[in-house]
């Protein structure tokens, strides 16, 4: 059994790290030969979780075949335009998902658990309860930061009724107290001071293809949407620079607070009136307010396709 | 909670039939409104399966949205232009399958679960027993009829190790001897001679997707391939003609003998050097012998993929 690569998707979250993480330890236990890499450093969300766990970062890799490997399973995503470089050459194993699937196949068939729930992690918890694997603490840990993260603290709609259950179980196994550890370790995401505007328009960033159009979705977790807007002319910059550099058509740049679970979109771009439609605002000086809107996957992508699809 | 309609691919096999009845029953048993129709009549061999366990044959339906559905879960499938003729436009809520994934995507996360067994119904019963269900004689029956016909009584080398539990298990339930009812079961199927040469190429026949051309891959059943090779002028102008209405670039038709696991290659189409290179075989008279093959989805279109994306 030649070596297995778990990872999730480009720009990793916390849902991303934890979800390959587990996943690559289950699958040992499962006895193939995996381990968990990343497509990219974690964030200082992710890196506050592993810190907390005492997990060190997953190695960084940008292609399967340099690692001598030609074996993948994908967690948290599946869109061949967000995982690894190579992977149209590599063999798909596994994917463990909760997005919906657009721009993936495979030649042959595979292992596909995929469910409508909050992260991707619940779904690796769930399959390490039903074949009653036991489960350490670090690795409930970074399951659990996975969820929150996700979620942001199971208040966005992309919290599955399951979620809830799943979190209890995952605080107690991993020895913390849900609502404490999870503001906490959502705030240790929100410092964007230090970011370069380059840095924060790609903490969380996904390209979407849109009707043939390539529509970059990004975001980033905030307490206070007025502290980034401030920088808002640094930002305009980079982005423009990004759609140039990446082909983006469009960027689509949510602000979200994490307090309050609001965002501000602001978007640059060839296509402003399909997103106009999409959230049925007016840009103003190119931004807007998008009320109880925290959810990309649930509150933007879907809108964004429906509308650049008529 | 509106109506959901569950269903197999066209030209359904014993599988599509015997999964999408169960999952129905299944998700009923979930509190699901759902119901299983199917989008062809059943084959002779399907049909010899609902006789003997008293079921009626599902509904056959064209579209979805004429039927007032908006919801569907498919089995046994994923490749849209295998589906229902308006699948883009209604909501998938699931899939159950253990094919290769192509052509397929979603506006929004869905439940999928995708495994590399011997049937689209190992899967369903899987999840029946993980949910301590009471499964019927019918359901069991129709459920082990659908792996006794993927597999060829598993001797396909899609036979997943798993199947073989599964079908002991099934053949309990459903109180048949595994032997004994397969094999009457399978050569229900094979009863060729009644059939015009347009309903031969048409029994189980797939569309896909390489590279660009719209290859059809069709497979008969048979105890004497020489029975159907005898045939040969009347299948030819039958694929001819298939091939100019459906714009089809190639048709791969398989003769395969259920009793020895052999088939016979008969093809006609505008690659034929790559259907020759596939299989590392030349076409004499347009058709050639493949030792021990009996599998379209492992033995036929993983190769005819790569030879078409050379």
């Amino acid at each position: 059994m030649s070596k297995i690569l778990v990872f999730g998707h480009q720009n990793p979250d916390t849902d991303a790290i934890g979800s390959s993480y587990a996943f690559a330890e289950l699958s040992r236990l499962r006895g193939l030969d995996a381990q968990a890499v990343a497509l990219g450093e974690p964030n200082e969300e992710t890196a506050f979780a592993l810190d907390y766990f005492g997990v060190k970062a997953p190695r960084v890799i940008t292609s399967a075949k340099t690692e001598g490997a030609d074996t993948v399973i994908l967690t948290d995503h599946n869109e061949f335009q967000q995982s690894i470089s190579d992977i149209r050459d590599v063999t798909i194993l596994g994917v463990i998902d909760h997005h919906r699937v657009a721009n993936f196949e495979t030649e042959s068939p595979l292992f596909m658990i995929l469910e409508p729930v909050g992260s991707a992690s619940s779904i690796v918890y769930r399959q390490f309860k039903a074949e009653k694997r036991e489960i350490s603490k670090a690795t409930a840990g970074l399951l659990l930061s996975g969820l929150i993260s996700d979620t942001l603290l199971l208040k966005s709609p992309t919290t599955h009724e399951s979620d809830f259950a799943v979190a209890t179980e995952l605080a107690e196994l991993a020895g913390v107290d849900l609502e404490t550890y999870g503001l906490a370790m959502l705030k240790a995401g929100t410092n964007l001071a230090i970011k370069t505007a380059d840095e924060l328009i790609d903490i969380d960033a996904k390209t979407f293809e849109l009707n043939g159009n390539n529509v970059r979705v990004a975001q980033v977790n905030t307490v206070d949407i007025a502290e980034v807007l401030a920088r808002q002319a640094e930002i305009e910059t980079a982005i423009t620079k990004a759609n140039a550099e990446n082909g983006y058509s469009d960027f689509v740049f949510m602000i979200t607070d994490i307090v309050n679970s609001n965002s501000e979109i602001l978007a640059l771009g060839q296509n402003i009136g399909k997103i106009e439609a999409a959230f049925d605002f007016e840009l103003k000086n190119n931004h807007a307010f998008l009320a109880g809107a925290v959810s990309r996957k649930k509150q933007v992508v879907p809108q964004l396709t429906e509308s650049f699809n008529k």
